[in-house]
């Protein structure tokens, strides 16, 4: 299989290269970035030094090169992913297969499925991981297939048993589906720890203080908020906009204001039954698992930190 | 050592009677409910069935018991912390020790210290757990002790060698430090994710079936907020109250309304700029540390569930 993967030098990009060619493909990184030629090198791929949006009609051996494979992986910030797949698109060949991996879906299916032409398969993918994942083993990814064969040998079977051998968890949603849990899951999770995080620094809280005074639970939680501050705040800032997150947005705002309002007039009943109906619609089996999994989690946290003192003091 | 626990039935309350009990202390757990008798055969400890705070002067023996001993424990909700205190404290005996375990300690150390004789020893505590913790291994405990005495054999000294050996991480801290960092750790903590937990309710969000379409990251979120509702609401909107919260909600939800406003605006710069302020108030060291340790959390999270789809695929 020939894997050719746009912004091949980029985080998620290069665990993608490192991905396929441990699985045995033939593996091309294509990317604008001087470092492209170096980054390959160390993974032991092809490359291709080329921005895809400045290339012209003098470049159309390079354009060849890039759509002449098996499978296409987009792995490029959304707010140019529309414009790749104008430019790639409609070279690409029978029998072939377009993936991209962004966070939302709607748009790059839907564009995937215009620009290219009727004989590719769409696979709009969504890996729930970042390229700090060890492996894909546990992983959650989302596809949203589009145009596909499901017979043994098309390019989509084999990427789906590729994925699947390698331990990911897949589920298949539409586009609309997808978007619309992600503005949930992804999209509210990421603001109310976007927001947590200004928050801290607004209140100049010092964080290694009070480290000392963190439960593991609130340890958890912070690493969380610090794991989202670390990464690019160009991808989350694009999510947020990109997710059609209004409605949760504003569902978030009014909840909190509400609570914030009932503790300052001390409605401490009216707080107490927000929560309690809150619970009724998890249900019992669902808070019930959650206490036991998240137990589970905090004894897992626990360990690691008496493991971390045991070998700080024997050095 | 003798140790008494006032409200010794409830959830934290027989935590600290099989605790007290495992260390060879003599427990006497004191409580109003009509299963007291019950629990304390369960747990092995002596018992009685009191209500302090209806107990009147014909029960003059009864108090007599609750104050006749070495460390009296209160484990008994915020609100009526105050009033327990004024009703025992007066009739503690020289050299015993009186310690609460609510998760605020302004107040009640305030009241305990005003309430008891000069030579009693006041050891506010809050323990940073719930009473689903298998033991105090590396589980964090704060101190606000008062008039307490540093020489070896006196009560604060063997409580605090106790938890220690125990293996707690205990913090010694002020009670207006306590209550400053709490309001933070604590009462921000608890305010996003029940807001998280309602607003979640409010768009009927299919949490069961949303389960497989969470990465490990949201999976420990969401388990957070079920673990939150699963337990006692009152507790948590208590908490809310008691912490002095104005600052914190109202920062928050100041920067919650900043953060829509950006993003409706498409205003994506506007949203990059405070995630990289918040990240170098974070610091570099700190964010790299998030990094890495919730990497490490979510790893123990994939195991986990490895294991777990491995024992049903094994019947």
């Amino acid at each position: 299989m020939r894997v050719t993967i746009i912004g091949g030098a980029g985080g998620m990009g290069r665990w993608f290269a490192n991905f396929f060619r441990d699985s045995g493909a033939d593996v091309l990184i294509v990317d604008k970035s001087v470092q492209t030629g170096k980054i390959a090198a160390e993974i032991g791929v092809k490359h291709l030094e080329l921005d895809i949006l400045r290339s012209n009609q003098n470049r159309n051996l390079e354009m060849e090169m890039v759509v002449d494979t098996d499978v296409l992986l987009l792995s490029v910030p959304i707010d140019i992913t529309g414009r790749v797949i104008e430019r790639v698109g409609p070279g690409m060949r029978q029998g072939s297969l377009m993936m991209d991996i962004t966070s939302v879906k709607k748009k790059p299916v839907e564009m995937m499925t215009r620009f290219t032409p009727e004989g590719v398969e769409i696979l709009g993918t969504h890996p729930l991981f970042g390229p700090s994942a060890k492996s894909m083993r546990g992983q959650t990814v989302i596809f949203v297939p589009q145009r596909v064969r499901m017979r043994s040998g098309s390019m989509y079977s084999r990427v789906y048993e590729l994925f699947k051998r390698s331990g990911a968890r897949i589920e298949i949603l539409t586009a609309e589906e997808h978007d619309r849990v992600m503005s949930v899951l992804q999209g509210l999770t990421h603001f109310v720890l976007i927001a947590s995080g200004i928050t801290l620094k607004e209140l100049e809280f010092d964080i290694e203080r009070a480290r000392a005074f963190m439960s593991p639970m609130y340890e958890i939680l912070m690493d969380f908020v610090g794991r989202i501050l670390h990464q690019d705040p160009r991808l989350y800032a694009l999510i947020q906009q990109n997710l059609e997150m209004e409605e949760v947005h504003k569902t978030f705002l009014s909840v909190a204001t509400r609570l914030y309002e009932q503790i300052s007039a001390s409605d401490i009943e009216g707080f107490i039954a927000e929560m309690r109906n809150a619970r009724a619609h998890f249900g019992n089996t669902e808070t019930e698992r959650a206490m036991r999994d998240s137990d589970a989690v905090i004894e897992a946290k626990i360990e690691m930190e008496q493991k971390r003192s045991a070998g700080r003091s024997v050095p």
